[in-house]
């Protein structure tokens, strides 16, 4: 029982990893996701790569301990996949189905953002600490909570939505969900452009995002960090709201650890000081002083928190 | 091992209670907290109170499985207690000192809206569910997480502090933990009355609520549920940011039910389905069904979970 698969379902790959428990990862590559209306088939899609990969490397399946998957939606506690619209499904119990197509057992199922965090927290890291909070600064604002060395699904697999926490309940325009003033509307990339294409509609202020055709958030990072003035009022607004968040989050939780990643925090450690700084303004003095940390693991974090669902459990 | 002392030490009173692991709360008095700068002096007054109650009831010291203390401050998950300003003391690793002076242990120690809420969760609202988040809404607002069947402490004794959320990023008034926009400068009984007068300074509207020389949280509540229609707007208004703390909560822990306890949650259950639609409007779908219920004991909350952290570890 000294290997498993660590399994991330995306929108259009599915990277898989092979691990062994004493080295880590073996070998990872990728397959395309089917999309359709029932998962039956991108699990034989997977069985199949499995199937593969094991007689390529000449591993019995009675060596395999188990199969971590993760799964673009929410997972409750019970192991119940809500449908997930990405992929055009409805609701199932995923590792229950993989267990039968697979023919092995245990199959662990996680959603992706959660089980990132779990790469992150086992593999990444967060690999010193016991507990974390991750924040994910992508299209959207994705998170996972990690108490106790586990994984926090909750009743309901909502645990972990920091994305869709409230942090301006006087918003008039509607995030991606319906409701108004959610953190992604701030904080996501696609936030974080919005933001700035609102401050550079309401001032004259002279500015470098002004010659670029489409502001991105790189850009607007890159431009902060050599100094000029309104793409950093602009990034520490943005950041004011998430360390807000993410003190808000500690209120709750109060983990050891903070780990920022996504697409965004390509910015790097600027980025990471900002964050820390504005959270540190809003939470009690004897908490200001917890580990932030970039997430290290990048688009990895999915399979390697996969494999960590199996070896860990 | 068949006996318990659950201690909750409040700003005026010590309020003990003997237990018993079959029988439950067997008997329950107070005794005046002591103020000093350091906390030996009180318990030893704790431990007299024992000493006399084993006496008085013909139990021996061998019997008792360990005692529950409650401290108005933070306690971390390795048992500090940070300085608390109401009593006036340092970090102390208080349960380590009551070990020695009592004569009797283990004792542990939580604080002591976490341990309210661990009461709600082991004897009163929460008996049913396997975890719960309690909101108390009193002259502050505090709270506490229940996970797992445990108390959350988080790593600095900070999680549960819900009342110091952020949930107006735009706040012009320090709540008196020197930030601005805290849940508890609208959700408190201090904070309801504060945004009611506000709404009676801002608007002319008739409302039976200018008949009173001062309102008061009770005063808001009652006149709401007559029909007042200014009274309705500003419970709404204050049950609004409310329900989205919660809901922000609920992104973060998801757990089980919701608990509403503290002097406010007294207007009963007119307010606790007011926060409920409130908190309904601001989650996913799929989160909306969630348990809300009242706390059901009070005063002796504390008690309760401070003999269930001895009775349940």
């Amino acid at each position: 029982m000294d290997y498993c698969f660590g399994v991330d379902i995306g929108g259009t790959s599915i990277k898989m990893g092979l691990f062994s428990r004493s080295d880590g990862l073996l070998k990872n590559w990728e397959v395309p996701t089917r999309k359709g209306s029932e998962p039956t088939l991108l699990l034989r899609d997977i069985s199949e790569a499995i199937e593969l990969c094991l007689k390529e490397n000449g591993i019995r399946k009675e060596e395999i301990a188990g199969v971590g998957l993760t799964a673009p939606g929410p997972v409750s506690e019970d192991g119940l996949l809500r449908g997930t619209v990405n992929i055009g499904w409805g609701d199932v119990y995923l590792g229950k189905e993989a267990e039968v197509i697979f023919g092995i057992a245990p199959v662990f199922v996680g959603n992706d953002a959660r089980v990132a965090a779990f790469g992150e927290f086992t593999f990444g890291a967060g690999k010193e600490v016991n507990s974390l909070l991750m924040f994910t600064l992508g299209t959207g604002v994705g998170g996972g909570v990690i108490l106790n060395g586990q994984i926090l699904a909750g009743k309901t697999g909502t645990a972990g939505e920091i994305g869709h926490m409230t942090i301006n309940p006087f918003e008039t325009i509607s995030c991606n969900c319906g409701k108004k003033g959610c953190l992604e509307q701030y904080a996501s990339a696609t936030g974080m452009v919005r933001i700035a294409e609102r401050f550079l509609e309401e001032t004259d202020k002279a500015s470098s995002l002004r010659k670029l055709e489409k502001v991105t958030a790189k850009d607007l990072w890159d431009e902060a960090k050599k100094g000029d003035e309104l793409a950093l009022e602009i990034t520490e607004y943005v950041s004011r709201l998430l360390g807000m968040a993410i003190a808000n989050a500690c209120y709750i939780v109060d983990p050891e650890m903070i780990v920022i990643g996504g697409g965004v925090s390509q910015a790097g450690q600027f980025l990471l000081d900002m964050i820390q700084r504005k959270y540190a303004e809003n939470v009690f003095p004897h908490c200001r002083d917890k580990k932030f940390a970039l997430a290290k693991l990048r688009n990895d974090a999915g399979i390697y928190g996969a494999a960590a669902m199996v070896f860990e459990k």
